[in-house]
């Protein structure tokens, strides 16, 4: 069987902050030699995928950091996370029109092959996308992190940056959720009022607004922070840093501040985290995969009951995927962004 | 009981590299007033005491980070780990003529009273200055340091900077006992040898030779670096950062590269951070207090047994302690750095 399938790729590197010229819109025909060999395949029509600001680190022409993916090649499909339904399955436990989750990619159809995450997919009653999103790896993030990375005792205070986006505003809802004292930050007043009147934040502020990140922080938390959440990294981290409590925990998940500027760095003040026994720690979703289980169920439960909320921000069509993804680094999303590419 | 106890005080708050002229002996006479309500105290005459990096941030005017330390009050006396012997006492368990080890001063008598750690002190065969540094304070820093923050395995690869230092030269040895494979830098040809010579590390460089740490680095671990035993901040943790393996530990245990300059700051790439899942921990000796018995057993099995050395550098009289002090932050000492006060 073969279809025609439409993808975006970037025509080279991208190693400053990305433009639309670095992208474009390819045609392929996909060919699938089902049967051959011990090589099963599935192949999925994509519904809804995954925007993450983490991709710019694969485009960029240095890849030494990244060992847990590959780097993106200029003119080939880029990977992702996504919700699609089969069209064909050379795998007996996959068939034709199953609603699937997994890793799809940013075009029309994805060849999935034996060894990738592929999932069936039963929505339990809920909208697709919040299994792209807040049910899917950007949920998993936010709870490994925040339960494992920061371990979280009830009544501590938490400081989440970038709140809005879709892993801080998970994040503060299970902080929340657990009895913490919460205050995130975010861009605007649109994202400062979602986090205060829909998702149950103690406190939160516009950064664009403050002068001082220390001070800020100062105000909000003027009995220490025990716990960063942080996305951002650069002048935030530092604040933070300066502002945490004896035994306080940073857990890195996100350095968005410093994806689309390679010669920016935080400079934490290693006095303090010296001499208030603070821990940074990066981690990924990947270190926390034996969690999904516990997550899954948790989260389902919190949405179901209406406990939690899955902010979403789509737009419409694949060649909305190059400015969805450019928008992540101008601050543009306002919860999970994802692109539909198809109807459901 | 009164005595004339002559002592090192600063003439006013440092901020920038301590000079000779910020210091000066004083005077005072020491009036014992035994059996006043329950205040139990013992006069104690110092022996061999401590001269350690982190007092010199007791002494800027800026406290805010120092939690675990009160600030030294220019004209009044400098408390230090050190050994003495008891000259009057009004609790039962000290008697005239004791040998003790606990916090005294940075001069010829301390008056310590309830509450202050103060213990007899059996030497065990071993010499007196080794319970100051090695089986006191730097010790279990060490000790608490490289087993509960760095949480090692045996066969993984561990970097100690200033290496030759207090805790420096402990922790490579108990990493080499321990199963693993151990670099450390110093900055002498001197120090180097000794490294390699008399402590068994693995390898060890002059970070003096080097014009790119993170090349040297990259040269000492090809395989990568699990652990980074962190004592001095500033260019060597950027490039200890770069050179981590996924899952790495950096124990942060001293910053002396930024005491002396409170501008300058590390800046450790938390792309690194977050990509390799690496952990910086700071961490104080007090953190560890519990682990004190296992580590004063082991360590002096080891002294004993001739399995660890404990390289002493020790400087005679009272008048000598600022020039000690200073040359911390020169480099001047190998090991240890003690002030004999008294005879034994």
């Amino acid at each position: 069987m073969e279809v025609e399938n439409r993808f975006i790729t970037i025509k080279a590197s991208i190693d400053g902050f990305p433009q639309l010229s670095d992208f474009e819109v390819k045609t392929e025909t996909l060919s699938l030699s089902f049967g051959v060999g011990n090589k099963q395949v599935v192949l999925v029509k994509n519904i809804y995928v995954s925007i993450d600001p983490y991709q710019l680190n694969r485009m960029k022409s240095s890849q030494t950091v990244l060992s847990f993916a590959s780097a993106i090649i200029p003119g080939e499909a880029i990977d992702t996370y996504g919700v699609g339904r089969v069209v064909e399955s050379d795998k007996p436990d996959f068939q034709k029109g199953d609603l699937v989750v997994g890793l799809l990619s940013w075009g029309e159809y994805t060849i999935v092959k034996e060894g990738t995450i592929l999932n069936k997919l039963d929505p339990m009653g809920l909208p697709l996308p919040h299994h792209v999103g807040t049910l899917g790896i950007s949920g998993l993030t936010a709870y490994g992190g925040f339960f494992e990375v920061c371990k979280p005792k009830k009544g501590e205070t938490v400081f989440v940056s970038a709140a809005s986006g879709s892993v801080g505003c998970l994040v503060g809802q299970y902080a929340k959720l657990f009895g913490c004292y919460v205050v995130g930050c975010a861009g605007s007043q649109k994202k400062v009022d979602l986090l205060k009147e829909e998702l149950g934040f103690d406190d939160a502020f516009n950064y664009k607004e403050e002068t001082d990140l220390k001070s800020a922080l100062k105000r909000y938390f003027p009995g220490g922070i025990d716990i960063y959440f942080d996305n951002v990294g650069g002048g935030m981290l530092e604040a933070a840093v300066a502002n945490m409590n004896t035994f306080g925990r940073v857990a890195i998940c996100g350095v968005i501040s410093e994806y689309t500027d390679n010669g920016k760095r935080a400079a934490p003040n290693m006095l303090d985290v010296l001499y208030k026994s603070i821990t940074i720690q990066g981690f990924l979703v990947k270190d926390y995969i034996k969690l999904h289980k516990d997550f899954f169920s948790t989260t389902m439960e919190h949405l179901q009951t209406g406990k939690m909320k899955a902010p979403t921000d789509i737009s419409c069509g694949l060649e909305s995927v190059p400015s969805a993804f450019i928008g992540l680094f101008l601050g543009d999303n306002v919860g999970k962004k994802i692109v539909q590419i198809a109807d459901e």
